[in-house]
């Protein structure tokens, strides 16, 4: 009896470090799998098919968009991006947990279409440390990180959307917090019903 | 700002080691504590009022019930236990957790008044392995040890009143595990909002 995976997916405000937990989940949880979005844009040099994205023309792109084959879906200047639904199911009959880092906006379709998902939302410590840390990352004029922040301020109004809202105050905190959601998810009622039925049933010694 | 701590409430059929799990969970966890029970019985040789139970006179008892002072209580052989709401709301309100071991009924009764409470139940790995755990203890005879099974097995249809199923195949793994459903509550947006709140308000950057 093969428990499902959990969906886990990560949300947050731009410079809340949510990319550098992600790889640090990925690196520490074995059984935690990156979720390969499928895109119309052309493969670059060294990248494979399947493994950094599915690759696919623009029909077939909005043939599975028609048919519902994406948990959500969004143009990027000009090129498609998307989340193949038969993917990662795949990956959670088998077991395995998939991680998948994106916007509100995506995770917001990912939601209706998907609830049984774990949806987080990580938070900087504070507005005035994400602009510390987008100050520190030196590639932001001014202008552009007062923009970040007043999107980021907007942004955080959508935390009431998610399920667990985790401060990145250190990346290794912030990881193991993720982990404990995990486990804690796996021992929730709604997703034992198997477990339950089977130590009920097997109590044949008399 | 202090979080509000959380009230776990962990129940099982008789002989899972529910007991043995709570005491290893406070061992392991100095902000858990203890809720102490008022009771109408006389205090045994040792027992201090306030540490192992508070000791209040049957007239109290009953003012404490009509008062809706308790979030559970039971008669048991003809003295009345139960569990003071406004000393489990104090720890809370400081940030403690607290933990109270009790059987489905009770756990039912404080669900309907204190539904944010985290409810845990603890099963064994198969009513095999429970049937072995209460023989190998050796204080039931074998007809004790068949109405307990009976019990357990109608017991273990309770599981879905449940938030959480832990399995006890191991006293540390099921501590483990109740440690990150501890740590995931902590989590939740639900009980974020004043965090949220201050980290929407904070960005006074410009």
């Amino acid at each position: 009896m093969t428990q499902q995976g959990v969906l886990i997916v990560l949300s947050g405000p731009s410079g809340t470090g949510k990319g550098t937990i992600c790889k640090q989940l990925l690196r520490s949880y074995p059984n935690l799998h990156y979720s390969v979005s499928a895109t119309t844009r052309a493969p670059r040099e060294g990248e494979i098919d399947g493994v950094n994205y599915w690759f696919v023309s623009k029909d077939d792109f909005m043939m599975m968009v028609e048919s519902d084959e994406l948990l959500e879906w969004a143009e990027v200047y000009g090129n498609f991006y998307g989340t193949p639904r038969r993917y990662v199911q795949q990956q959670l009959d088998s077991g395995k947990d998939v991680v998948l880092e994106i916007d509100i906006q995506g995770a917001m379709q990912i939601k209706s279409k998907f609830p049984q998902g774990v949806f987080i939302y990580i938070i900087p410590p504070s507005l005035d440390e994400l602009a510390n840390r987008i100050y520190r990352r030196g590639t932001d004029s001014p202008d552009s990180i007062r923009q970040r922040l007043s999107c980021a301020s907007s942004e955080l109004a959508y935390a009431c959307q998610y399920h667990y809202v985790v401060v990145n105050d250190s990346v290794e905190a912030a990881v193991k917090k993720i982990e404990a959601i995990l486990t804690a998810e796996k021992c929730k009622v709604d997703r034992n019903s198997d477990l339950i039925d089977t130590v009920c049933q097997c109590g044949t010694t008399e």
